[in-house]
């Protein structure tokens, strides 16, 4: 891994900056988050998670509100889950982890896309934050499809993870809301799968 | 899995092929390669170097030739493993496989955006092809990605790989022609990482 940091490989620095982050990049694989592959055989990571995400965006991109920017959405989905690489995975029904999320990762963007410094690096963060914020439509849209990935995969395995964690039909409609508000076609579809999934028994009713 | 394809759940056919395709995706992430993580712990799988290729297209792209359309690079790199959902991946050493290779990832083309159907499917379809026929800027330098990201990552662990394999540096020299053919400042820098690689012993000069 030294061996690459070695100034003579790159034409200059901003070169150099570029394939250092790029290095970085690959801890993301080893970010395992609470959902489950479809065949329920292991969690998957994060990398793997925004590479389905990303190209779940190539095809429901007409649920988008219109003239949502696909280009800024797919930037935003490839590099929102970067500050896990120092922050870790924090499960969205975690009372406790989620009290200081936004702060650990706000450290970890400016570690991270300082790595890359120079415009991409502001580019790249200021996305970041954008999809934080969820005030855009790109924002909107990109942080519908972060919620209703897991809940496809949840739904998919027969509420597996959901069950393991006793969570409740009121905790997935809250956090789901997001769905709707980023694309009002998705967020109908999520709604009929929640409905399903109660009705499966994959989530509980009970307070 | 079965539940997912209740046509109750979708509000029109469409919407169902989408998520069909969607459902799909997720068997991207069984299919690995050779390549190393860069700690060794494992090789990458489709996902993950899909993802990782995408993401450093992001900061990359001012070495693309100028007018290159990101957003069809992006869409290509997402997409262009799909095919080895049922076609494998091929080592790009492996001279066996590679003989049909392309008949076998254009019958897994037509099965799996065919999934998708509609003008997503055909226009999938297409930017698949256009990764593989590799005229287009977009598509020399999104195949340049898919070459450097192995090249990277193999100089990064000592050429574990490719001393494993036996890969000689005249392998190595012609496969990785498409990256310059792609951008001509990360083809020298391929040459630069080349070179240190023989220099270090990770690569064999020998016939």
């Amino acid at each position: 891994m030294a061996k690459l940091i070695e100034s003579h490989l790159f034409s200059d620095d901003a070169m150099m900056k570029k394939f250092c982050f790029i290095v970085e990049l690959d801890k993301l694989k080893a970010v395992f988050r609470r959902t489950l592959l479809l065949d329920k055989s292991r969690t998957e990571n994060d990398a793997e998670h925004s590479w389905e995400m990303a190209t779940m965006a190539l095809v429901l991109h007409s649920y988008a509100e219109p003239e949502t920017d696909l280009l800024r959405v797919l930037k935003m989905l490839l590099i929102h889950d970067l500050v896990e690489i120092d922050a870790g995975d924090t499960y969205v029904y975690d009372q406790n982890g989620v009290r200081d999320q936004a702060q650990r990762e706000a450290a970890a963007a400016t570690r991270i896309f300082g790595l890359l410094g120079g415009p991409e690096g502001v580019e790249l963060f200021a996305l970041w934050r954008e999809f934080e914020d969820r005030v855009t439509p790109e924002a909107r849209f990109a942080r519908a499809l972060d919620r209703l990935q897991p809940l496809l995969h949840n739904y998919c395995t027969e509420g597996q993870v959901w069950r393991q964690n006793a969570i409740k039909v009121s905790q997935v409609r809250r956090a789901m809301q997001v769905i709707g508000e980023g694309s009002a076609q998705l967020g109908a579809f999520a709604d009929r799968l929640i409905g399903a999934s109660v009705e499966e028994g994959y989530l509980t009713t009970a307070d």
